[in-house]
């Protein structure tokens, strides 16, 4: 079978208009916002638009042993979606339709192909709430986040999209679609096959629906911003906060991510500090007095400047700008950001690590991320034209894996490994749990036609 | 190879203090607090002190084919720690270690033996807590809790075991100890393994060990009770709180349930009420904002009289009352404790429909669970001396898994299938989930010697 036999074969047992063959358009979809690899040149894109499309796509792929690369919206930084030589890309994009809001059972049904943002959209014009919030919730889908198990700012209170992925339809490699979850807030019924397929991107099977957990909206957040001279004292700041209470939100940003945020949107970010932390509260009456306690936590570990505000679109504002700080250094370069995460009393010294990384091979690094989760995005900027740059900057990215295992932490804290993070995998993870790993692989994908080479090196 | 001579080789090749072959004992390790099963008689029972003893039992049993039943406390209701004939009992019960509580990480490091309220006493003494909190914490083991994903009353606001699990040690099936999972609080690296050992029940593997994180201890949390007279009315309140705020606890009681409680305590319950809503607020100075929110909920749907206080004796005294309500109804006959689910607004069409499978088999049941999760425990009294009394009993309780099906719940929130739910799994997963489920079986277990027969009918 060949590129042109397999694209007739494409377009004769599926519904033509799903079937894109031209080149540039299967070239547009070969990639995600990853960086150093080089997508192949897959031989057709595929934009099912229900389960029986994705099922009926598997079949053909699975019959001539074609992989598919599964992908949603293509904001992923890990390479997961990136696709090689002689695969179909299968686009689960047009499958975008919120098929029910549940307010008695405060749940949704979604396609995997619905933006988070539109989603949380949706749900907040019932009063209620997607907590699951990626800084780039704007242009990703819940079926990547389904895929990579998304973070996001909110997680340090209310966890990650696996506490609210309850149920998913699932395409597995054999064609067949399969159920799995439930629509109950609890459920032990069996092994967790939800969370099982939550965060394998894209090898265990493809999500065609999501059924996810809402919550009633939370009474509105108040905000502090704690500037530091020093790393160890913003540090000594998260960690009080930290240990003592559970805010809804607490963030840190360093000087880079600072001044390159503060260049573009001209907030009067003081850009002479080492180190922002935001902090939000959102208990209601309480919300005040908590925020007050982290102030003061703020304060003891020697912030330079504290300011609390009330106000919604003060504190709206100070989210966007730490939403920015990706594509804030973006504007600076290329930009390939980490996802290390360490145990909550490392943030420090994962930050220092960093910038002991940053110095050594000579790159410009910004740090920023969910502090109070211990999870950091160091984000090196260089020159894409510039081997020499590319290199060193490749060189650093790989060298924070090592940094975050030396420091009791994992290699991603909510991107995922894809390609990019494969080789790290056995180091964190060990021979015997790789092995569960392929063995898990091997039953579910035994011809190995989903995502090949994603995630694991081999399948069992 | 027959009782005795595996006796004498399980002494030649484990410490001998370890193996317990006296068969009263045996015995008395052989089932747990399910009903409606006859464990049969295993050949011994071992008691492990450590994780290389696990190891070698694993390995004797493997080498020779014998299945090992693995047990914590035996407080579960399932039956998935009732052994069969021929097999090998192993309890973690001697593993009862708390290896480290890490105050600057907010995690602790424990044997699968630590009970639930030991491990709760020891982080509080560092201002510490764990969450999860079944009804049972005094008798129940950490590693139990991980077998079934165990919830309690706290986890309408702070989740369920799995979401306190960040890591395991795992004796594999050829009895290679495997670690999964992280120090951290968020991490994608490679498939979720930690989620899919937690409630497996002992059959895919026998933890060894237990990471499990831990929260800043919560402010004192304020209590409203609201007695109905109708249990419409007390679904309508359960519904009306549950979609606008999270509570910190939302518990329900029937009349049954209220007066084997009151008959017990003699706490001057409402006995004439048809139902006990019981909630608090931890939100620290909003709790009482946000308590008298959900008492005014509970006032416009009906209550006949509501009460709150946020004195924290009374509302400890409220959940005692509250936790006392399945060992109150033991004390009037023998008890079957069901665990069903439904979606958050079925609670009122889940209690009316135990209501009406309890005339149909004229059989007394007292419901009362955690109805912000939508999950109850209808618990069926019987007469254990009377065959007919019995069979009535087991009747009613498989049906009130079909009642939880149709209402599009699950057959088990927090307990788990064991022996007791395994033929209405089927129903709940259907055969595709099903399928995979005996694929992983398959993979991780390929003879079938972890805990076999239980949750799955058979292996893949």
């Amino acid at each position: 079978m060949d590129r042109q036999a397999f694209g007739a074969l494409l377009t004769s047992r599926l519904p033509p208009e799903i079937v894109v063959l031209d080149p540039d358009v299967i070239a547009a979809h070969s990639g995600d916002r990853s960086e150093f690899l080089a997508p192949g040149r897959p031989w057709a894109l595929l934009r099912p638009r229900d389960t029986s499309e994705v099922a009926a796509a598997v079949r053909v792929c699975a019959d001539h042993g074609v992989p598919i690369v599964p992908r949603g919206a293509g904001s992923g930084v890990a390479g997961g979606a990136v696709a090689g030589d002689g695969c179909v890309v299968l686009s689960v994009m047009a499958m975008d339709r919120i098929h029910e809001i549940d307010t008695a059972n405060l749940l949704a049904v979604v396609g995997p192909g619905v933006l988070n943002a539109d989603l949380c959209d949706a749900v907040a014009a019932h009063g209620l709430w997607y907590p699951p919030d990626p800084a780039s919730r704007a242009i990703c889908s819940i079926g990547g986040n389904v895929a990579t198990n998304a973070g996001g700012l909110c997680c340090v209170k209310y966890g990650v999209t696996r506490e609210y992925v309850l149920g998913l339809e699932v395409v597995l490699a054999d064609a067949r679609v399969c159920s799995v979850g439930r629509r109950t807030v609890k459920g032990v019924a069996g092994y967790d096959l939800t969370a099982l397929f939550v965060g394998s991107e894209g090898t265990l099977g493809i999500v065609t629906e999501v059924t996810l957990r809402l919550r009633p909206a939370p009474p509105p957040a108040v905000t502090m911003t704690a500037f530091f001279d020093s790393l160890a004292d913003a540090g000594r700041a998260i960690s009080a906060i930290s240990t003592s209470t559970t805010p809804s939100l607490l963030e840190v940003m360093d000087a880079t991510t600072l001044a390159a945020v503060e260049a573009w949107t001209r907030m009067d970010l003081d850009t002479s500090a080492a180190a922002l932390v935001l902090a939000q509260s959102d208990s209601g009456a309480g919300a005040v007095d908590q925020l007050a306690a982290m102030a003061a936590a703020a304060r003891r570990a020697g912030a330079s400047y504290v300011a609390e505000t009330a106000d919604p679109d003060e504190g709206a504002q100070l989210l966007t700008a730490r939403r920015l700080a990706y594509p804030a250094l973006e504007r600076l370069g290329a930009a390939v950001m980490n996802d290390i995460a360490v145990p909550l009393g490392g943030v420090t010294a994962a930050i220092g690590a960093v910038e002991e990384i940053a110095r050594r091979h000579d790159v410009r690094v910004g740090t920023f991320g969910h502090a109070g989760d211990g999870n950091l995005h160091p984000t090196v900027v260089f020159d894409r034209h510039d081997p020499d740059s590319v290199a060193r900057a490749e060189a650093a990215y790989h060298d924070m894996a090592a940094a975050a295992l030396a420091l009791g932490g994992t290699i991603t804290g909510e991107h995922g490994i894809g390609l990019l993070k494969r080789d790290h995998l056995e180091h964190e993870a060990g021979a015997a749990a790789i092995d569960l790993q392929a063995a898990i692989k091997g039953a579910l994908d035994p011809d190995g036609i989903l995502n090949p080479g994603k995630v694991l090196n081999r399948r069992g």
